[in-house]
């Protein structure tokens, strides 16, 4: 069986990877927020406009799923990965609307070798996504758990 | 204008909210994951028997959306809630698969007012899903920022 490109021994803290970006669809803001997060801000157009954030909003859950697609894109989807314990923290700092595009990176944090299971490790990263005015919006501090490449 | 049904001054620590509960549907498994998700063991049925997981898994991303639907339902989407400044960790404990009924429950941590804005404030609570083994599945502590009720 072929070997994944990116395994465990692979990361080194501090590196930086650019996942590229995606463009904030309306009706895709409209569909996730209606069947996960109904609140008025995020489906309806008139409440949003008289709310803080002055127009209709991504939900927050919608923006760490696009980040999330732009990794296994960029990376997981030929990794080693088996998954994620959790996350460490979420920042939505900026609102995310319907057109804005975000670009998305992850930055290696720490790298953990598992002390029971040699044959994996836990990979600490940051994800940040910066809009088209490159406003930081949303940042995740996250775990993945990698297998080491078989021997 | 009416007031909204729940307000920051509502809050009470250690107050424990039931949110109801939601079945995964295997459809929304599969959609939720190609869209955002698209690792082997979230979306390939025979590669997912084969992971460490032995069959198909919800993404913990779709795990949390779902929690979040019922607490719009339960609560908030009558409620002052201005948004989220972020989540403080998520923990995703155990596989979430189709067919999982998940209890959701939301408990208050923490309420702290705004010491520059006083007419509002942020709550800190612990979300918890518990599946029809009564494991527990996944947790999300967060923080919602909410008004005080209109004077």
């Amino acid at each position: 069986m072929a070997q994944p490109a990116v395994c465990f021994e692979d990361f080194v803290i501090g590196q930086r990877f650019d996942a590229g970006s995606v463009t904030v669809d309306g009706d895709e803001v409209l569909a996730f927020a209606t069947r996960f997060d109904p609140q008025p801000f995020h489906i309806d157009q008139q409440a949003a406009e008289k709310s803080i954030f002055g127009g209709l909003i991504a939900s927050g859950w919608h923006t760490c799923s696009m980040m999330m697609r732009l990794m296994v894109d960029g990376y997981l989807r030929d990794s080693s990965s088996m998954g994620s314990p959790g996350i460490d923290d979420i920042r939505w700092l900026k609102p995310v609307r319907v057109g804005d595009v975000l670009r998305v990176s992850s930055t290696v944090l720490d790298i953990v070798p598992s002390t029971s299971r040699p044959d994996r490790g836990v990979v600490m990263t940051l994800w940040e996504a910066y809009n088209q005015k490159d406003e930081l919006v949303a940042t995740i501090k996250g775990r993945g758990l990698f297998l080491r490449r078989a021997q």
